[in-house]
């Protein structure tokens, strides 16, 4: 995802990722929380930051991107952290090639947003701190 | 949808339609944007009110229910009037039965979010209205 | 279901609609309860009647005709209401085209019962009661 | 339907329905046959006007828009008055998504015209007057 | 079948095979038929068991548990008695795994009751019987 | 194609191709266009047909046959001479095998009439002549 | 397969299994070779007649019925014990339901014979011998 | 089919289509009946042999190579020209590659006779023979 | 299976079923545990076999061969007795056919076990000694 | 392929035919080998040059065209000589739509080259050569 | 599977990797064999490792987690080394989602244990010695 | 991809990476381009070479391996960076197992070659430069 806001602005919006996270930050402090980002092309480095995330964070939220749609890996270390987590997309995946229609992650998920640009991220970050502070089971 | 808050609560959480219509009124009021609700049961009432939104509405946020993933003809009518939408849902639609995974608005939505309860509506509605303001297009 | 015993009585039988609401009269006089006939081409129709069920009704017999195998409202009112529900067709769908082989209600209904014509609606009625007096859950 | 002419153009041609209408009249008139139009966005009232037709009308001329695709009831209702019916659309439904390539109408309809605008209702006036003339059963 | 009773009480209800039966018996007796029981887990033992039935019986009341879904052997023994035949399950097949869902009997049968319990036997009975004595061919 | 009028005139109708191209010719005639008429078995002279009439013909007017189903090739060629093409059958594809449901050419044809027997030629004339008439494009 | 002649005789054709046996036996003698005929309807019966004719039998000659399209234990049976084996069927298998299309034991077989009538044996012991007589592996 | 001897043998046997054929006229002459033998790598040109039989051969046997598994026109012409027909494959197809596992030819033949090499054709015509002789219809 | 050791010994090894079954006796012993053998080609007997299992042994091993991918009703059996069973197969059955990949016992046994020959047996039997020791439920 | 230059430039590119075997012919040249053009929209015909290549030609490069996807003729005939081969395409198959990916000829080719537009056949013949410089068996 | 013995103890067995690794190097000294160690949650280290492995390992005792149903890269590099593998799965992947039923590693390895708990990786060490020892080729 | 030239020759040819990489190092230098290699088995290494590509290379020559097949991830950064890419294989795919028949990679790359052994790297190096001097947008 480090290429954000150079590639494909038609399809993933104009923000930068950097961009992204400094809204985040904000609206993280804002809503009282603490949010820390992290960023990797390779899916075990991202097992390994969920992995890491137990007993540290209340929530995830996670834009699995490719591995969305093919990492049961991933899927398999989210369930096993038991952390809830709320998956989002930049572009809306349900518009666009068939093999994005799946993923792997939302059956495990709190919920799903996609198809806002980077106000993806912002949703989710809302809708993960109301689903903590609801105490609601999933 | 006029039976939410009688049923199956494990499912689709515990606020009945009319105080999800009122926290969206309110948020709406906050927001500075007008909201009119309609509900139906009938498929065809719900094409009608789509129409009727043609040159009344900047955008629709809708939860379509069961008729998601049986109605090529709401879809025609969302897309025929070609105002945004976007799509929400109470469940998770993703972790339940597979032919609940499949939706016929998505593809013309600008994007769909699920699993949250009630607060679906009211991330629907903040991205609806950002999405407005950004001139956006999908 | 209005055109019964006009049409197809190859397939459907020769009874009229009004004929199989009566036998049914008769036989829930019988066995001493209440019976209320409804019917309708509109979908929504049904399912406002499922919805207006509840709380007044111990039992649903339904036969959803053409809506059996592409009605996902029709099911999730079923569910929403949580009636106890016995799914009849006068025809046996089994036999005939591919797609009437799926039922959208009868995974959530006590049982189906397909095949018997007008005796297919009367072998529902009895069904259903046994299973209310047995206070048997599905 | 009732929004042709505003809508999406480049897929279903610039004439509004009601122009289509004016047009099959003449049509009609011109060929000597009485011609009844109707238009429903619910599924349920198009089903009681097929239903209604039964020793009324002696062939139907049918553009089942999204009710294509997905209604069994119609074609259960189509099937049961057994009235000769064409079936047309103003889109050419091939060359669009792979859903609209089923229908369920046209297996029991005498036959199908699909992409030539307005003139689809034309042609399959045309088509279902000539059929009739020929007492040709399908 | 002959472990019923003892086996899975959730699924397939508390009566032993025997209970059936001879509630069934009865059942025969009231409505002044002759009923046979035979009981086997070898599918060609169910095979022979219908062929004898040819000349003997006037129809067949069957419940193929597992060999529903696997055995053409068990169809085509059926098919070629041409003895009206009613399918019945205890369970409501169309709830269980989705290989339950399609049966090789079915589509050759009269009709099918599945999902209430013991007293699917008993409806089954009672459908056959009033099947022969309309002479209501299938 | 040379075999109508003799073959299976149930499935076809009753005129043979020369009554047809002889209709067609009368057709063209009262409609002020020239037609010319071309019948082959071979896939590959229907093929050399399609691409000589490049520069030479406004419009086509095709019957696939059994090629509407299986040949990649002939849609190649229609594709590539860019010539407005209407698809005709004279048996409804749509009620036969399945396999006939699908057309490899109706994707990139103006549209598809099926059904009406030898009136399926002078319907698919019509339309080819008034869709070039009003240089309406796909 | 011993309802033979009395069943279905427009499928199966009006010769009995006796009929076809002595044929069989008949056509063996004028061939020079010897002819055991084994029927049942109990597959693990057949499997126990391949499995006995290890060593006693230079060729197998079967129809294997509904077990056809279902039975991999017949299929090991016959693949363990090695022996060329011809597939017959009295109907043309390939023109019935598409369940009938596939065989389990056809791709082990040298060949099959299909849609004859009694004459698929007779074709098929031709075949087998021939086979046999030219040492000619599959 | 004209290479036949020389490529393959593995496969296809080792006798050439010209032994093949000499064969094939002896048997005939032996049966009595008159045989002619017709070659093409041109579906189209296979079509033609098969129209021109219509009113000149009582059978056809056909070997119909790739074309079976490919060739909707060729199925037509033989089902227009209603001659009884015989498949035949020098390969068993059923061992080999799933798509040669479907004919689009064996639906609408007589029977099919596949694997046994040259002999399927000697095989082919005795069955062709005496399907004719016993006026058996399909 | 009462051919091992003369079939096909590539694919299922050289041992005889008499010394698997030796070896597996004496493993038995070693273990302290009473092992019964019991071997049948005829899937009723099987059947019978498992049920008159409930109540004697405390848990099964169980090579079900061809039964394994085709036999709903051994599955109802095994999960009707519901005794602890360990699936085993001689060879590896996910390197062989696709429609051996698939296992109706395996959803209902403890684990399943495939590819390791006579040791496959061995390991089964180990492996359901084991998890009756730890009393671990499934 | 003899409208190529002609005929949809953005997919095809913009040479014709002719220039793509002029090229090839001086690439041919310099490279030492003796290169013979043909060109057929007739399969027959590609079938025909196909096997007249058997002792004539060392390799064959080919462009199937529509008949990639649908001709298992042509594969058995250039599998029949077993000549090695090259398959390319002028446009990248694999980016259109899904029935061009699979190819019937590419699983008995040597390689497979697609969307180099003209450059596919100069790369092929490149291929080729050297494939049979090496000696390299595919 | 570094959390192993945390997460999903219902699934997974309640063993923490130390201890089955523990476990496994007792066994291993028990049977002579020296054994090493690997855990990583990065595909590529996995394939690294495997590679690795190359010259070093006699054997290969795999549990693949995720990467079983996902991975044709592991697979590929476990097929290159061509060491003989045993696949390992603490739960029983074919009682769980159907996208675990499907392994990439299982068709190359020399069998599959799964079900277990760390039970199944002792069983595949002990499967993985004696099949080394037998120097039985897969 | 490092074990290239040790494991199976018989699918990927003898020659190892590293005499690969010189012989394209050389075709590059007579083609006057430079060129940087990279392999991994790491995925997200693959994807960070991908990306750091962007501004710094023309055009990519990409043998994705088993990631063909599975990597999204892979995809989406090709298709950000949005630089020629070339696909290349050094076996078949076409003609090895059916998951390898599909690629994540072909749609968005300028083409694909495959089959050709180490050729097929130098046949795509010089592909990608031809297709880079021509300007030739895919």
């Amino acid at each position: 995802m480090n290429l954000l806001g150079k590639r494909e602005p038609g399809i993933y919006g104009s923000k930068t990722l950097q961009e992204i996270n400094d809204t985040l930050q904000l609206d993280a402090e804002n809503l009282g929380v603490e949010l820390r980002c992290f960023q990797s092309n390779h899916e075990g480095a991202l097992i390994d930051a969920v992995q890491a995330a137990m007993g540290e964070c209340d929530g995830l939220l996670i834009n699995p991107g490719g591995f969305t749609h093919t990492s049961v890996a991933l899927r398999d270390a989210i369930s096993g952290v038991a952390i809830p987590t709320v998956e989002v997309h930049l572009s809306n995946v349900h518009a666009r090639e068939s093999f994005r229609h799946h993923s792997y992650i939302a059956p495990i998920a709190v919920g799903q947003i996609s198809g806002f640009g980077a106000e993806s991220y912002r949703l989710g970050l809302l809708a993960l701190i109301r689903h903590l502070q609801q105490g609601k089971s999933e």
